[in-house]
């Protein structure tokens, strides 16, 4: 699953909040297998990209994150989120598979 | 980096273009050390996502990824992306470090 976090209006307290209550909120949900976050500026090939951090939370399939986020645990950390990332703020949430090619 | 595509107008060719061309051309890029692609469907919390696939390509770090793109075979990359995913088709891209956390 990856989570992009537009710039918020305060950043520290955006990143107070996500590393000291949100990532371990997340260790908590079953099934869950690695958590990476951006570290440093976010660029894109035409300049700035408004966005702040960018969460990759990594499950053995999708099934597995469908189960996580039904969980109690997996609910929890989604409504943490939204205090720090509501619905509207223009956060995008993106649930898949990959493979290597 | 991360390449997010939305939804083509026709998905078949965007595949047939993208796994055929677009993917042995990334791989002449200097630095790349792994390449993955969604495999099938992208969700979101809220419904249908409207991405059709998403790219990670993995570099040692961001200096790298630069390094790549200021090449040929970056160039040459960005140019053929361009012809399936033009800059105004809604394609975002984002370029960053990641830790664990």
């Amino acid at each position: 699953m990856l989570v992009i976090y537009p710039t918020p209006k305060d950043p520290e307290a955006f990143d107070r909040h996500y590393f000291d209550v949100h990532v371990p909120l997340a260790w908590k949900i079953p099934g869950l297998r690695r958590y990476e976050v951006s570290d440093g500026r976010i660029a894109t090939p035409v300049g700035a990209s408004g966005v702040h951090r960018i969460g990759t939370l990594h499950f053995d399939d999708l099934t597995a994150i469908e189960k996580a986020f039904a969980s109690p645990e997996g609910r929890a950390a989604g409504a943490d989120r939204r205090l720090f990332a509501p619905d509207d703020s223009g956060v995008q949430m993106f649930l898949f598979a990959s493979r290597d090619v």
